[in-house]
């Protein structure tokens, strides 16, 4: 299975593709997404949109995951993040690819073990866990490997749980 | 100058076509999209970009009105109207269409004579001006409607201070 994992941000948009075959975790493709401070957010907006749909149609993601939600910001921010995440979630709408949401808690807690892991923590867990010889940068990279991460532990879980609910 | 005013939601978006000619303003085409509270957030904001793209096809606006930022609302809403927000300058930014962006203090100053203006203020504002027999309904209608104006007004006192400037 790959897994695409996506960390929104209208400067800045980490994404990293992993692939699961069993407990392995291999790590695909990751990087940052870049726009210009001094663009347009109209136009910042397409630079994200344009260059995702581009990504999805060469990763072939079985599944896309984005962090849910945020609260410990302020409006402004979510705003921003807001419109950033819209056009994300509009581009894996529109590759017809399904979408999994997790919580920053669930993914500090899967990744780490501990729901209110520094940044430092779950940079140090992806590159054990992805066996990386450095921590990837920016914090946007490794955030959204740690979300593909988390699905690769929490969707077969979760998956399990559907199985035995249903026998 | 054809003006779309748009005021963005997940729920219903407002949308307001004017025709303005001199001191004269038209409405020629208003109204609501909206989409379903049990469809995935990703099918939601897809359904706001598509109908939006045919919407600017059908209407050839020169320019775009939306309101830049609001304040006086929670993180989640901020989230929620960000991402609807960013799909609709989406599709402005693919269209190539110039897009314009007031404050709601700005819109409301300009419209009723009053910044702290209530909803029903501007409602009653935008059918006068507009000459429209009923209030348009929902607010988000009427507040796209009243984006519209803004701009009606506001640019064009915009660009005569630019000429102005340049003499």
């Amino acid at each position: 299975m790959l897994i695409l994992g996506i960390d929104p941000g209208t400067a800045i948009t980490g994404y990293g593709l992993i692939k699961v075959e069993g407990s392995k975790l291999t790590p695909l493709n990751y990087g940052a997404l870049r726009t210009g401070a001094r663009q347009e957010t109209a136009v910042r907006l397409s630079v994200i949109h344009s260059n995702l749909c581009n990504l999805i149609r060469a990763a072939t993601p079985d599944v896309v995951a984005v962090e849910q939600l945020f609260f410990n910001t302020n409006v402004t921010t979510a705003l921003a993040v807001g419109q950033a995440r819209g056009v994300i979630l509009l581009a894996v709408a529109q590759a017809e690819i399904p979408l999994v949401e997790y919580t920053p808690l669930q993914v500090k807690q899967t990744v780490t073990g501990n729901g209110r892991a520094t940044k430092q923590q779950v940079g140090y867990m992806v590159k054990t866990l992805l066996k990386l010889e450095t921590v990837p940068s920016p914090d946007d990279v490794s955030d959204a490997l740690a979300i593909a991460i988390c699905h690769a532990h929490l969707g077969s879980t979760l998956d399990r749980f559907a199985r035995y609910a249903q026998q």
